[in-house]
């Protein structure tokens, strides 16, 4: 049987290809590495998070095998652990009342089985929100995300429509100033149900889909 | 000059043996990778942290001849984007008035240079936290934990030890029944003050230090 997504820990003396080492090792017994962390320097850990492996134990032993190699374990994966992301950008009095929503309603639905995360980044100026736009499509898990402000638009404008082409990922707006809003899938003037909006959108246990709503400014 | 940690972005069709040839490329050219993100199936992205490399336009020239690739990009890393990490769990009423402690905070320091984020999972049950706990070491960025609750031990408090003896994270545990709290760098009563503690203790625009604390409960 094919398991699911699991996460591969390395520990052991960084040296040049060691990771090519490990990630051929992954791919000779038809794995696909979904995600790879490091952290240390020259003692290093990596956390290889991969699918499609038919005998854990066996790749865990072969890792071990590896140069430099001192220690190996199989963790749960940190889609299972942490589960989808909430990712909430912005300053001021609302974030806080954005992520006071959606925290309490991820913990809602993740009482009954869910795995949802709030993340949150708090950020002034149009330059840096921009570049943070445009980063959370690089980011692992994250599935759908909430601007709070009372002001955004230009170069985050341009951002958030790259966002929503190139990476599906669903954008909710605070109703504010500028022209974020009419950018966005959804405009919401209460921070709180903006954040509660986002949770439920991406619950396999809520019935809200944000495509299927007729009023897009509430 | 050598760089800053940079990101690396490819897009490209994913083939056996990929993600070797990019690494090997990063390698020749003394690039430390310092983490990678994958995104997509078959049409694949990938994304490259890494640090150490002299000419960064050369290495994406490089990538961009590997075969399978369509199109590559250089992008802040997420470190300089994101920054540092505070991870809250537990559940219940209080994690979301931590939050709203640690991302009011965040927004203050963030507005003088900082980048600290705030990131929540919430979630309920002993095996369930315990695994959460053990997990943040593996985390990208996590600098701090805080556990919200009103009874936390068993299993959790064992993952609390061994995350603070392995990853030297420190852990903030609000006042509540069970032996996490003695387990704990520091104990908070309130909700809101153990948030804003949090982020003021891995600020560098604060003077607040966890280690020359006399008092561990509050």
């Amino acid at each position: 049987m094919t398991s699911d997504t699991l996460c591969f820990s390395v520990q052991g003396s960084d040296r040049s290809g060691l990771l090519r080492d490990l990630t051929t090792l992954v791919a000779n017994v038809g794995g696909n590495i979904e995600g790879i962390s490091l952290t240390g320097g020259r003692e290093v850990e990596m956390h290889l998070e991969v699918s499609g492996v038919e005998d854990a134990e066996e790749l865990r032993i072969a890792l071990s095998q590896v140069e430099g190699i001192s220690a190996t374990a199989i963790y749960e994966s940190s889609a299972a652990i942490f589960g989808k992301r909430v990712i909430v950008l912005g300053g001021g009095a609302q974030i806080a009342q954005v992520v006071l929503g959606a925290v309490s309603e991820a913990d809602r639905h993740n009482i009954r089985g869910e795995r949802i995360s709030v993340d949150t980044i708090p950020l002034v100026g149009e330059g840096k929100i921009a570049e943070a736009v445009r980063a959370v499509a690089r980011l692992p898990r994250a599935a759908i995300l909430v601007l709070a402000g009372s002001l955004m638009g230009g170069e985050i404008t341009t951002a958030v429509l790259e966002l929503r082409r190139l990476s599906r990922i669903p954008v909710i707006s605070l109703n504010m100033a500028g022209s974020v809003p009419d950018a966005a899938d959804l405009v919401v003037t209460d921070p709180v149900q903006a954040g509660v909006m986002a949770v439920m959108s991406i619950a396999d246990t809520a019935k809200f889909d944000l495509a299927r709503l007729k009023n897009r400014r509430m």
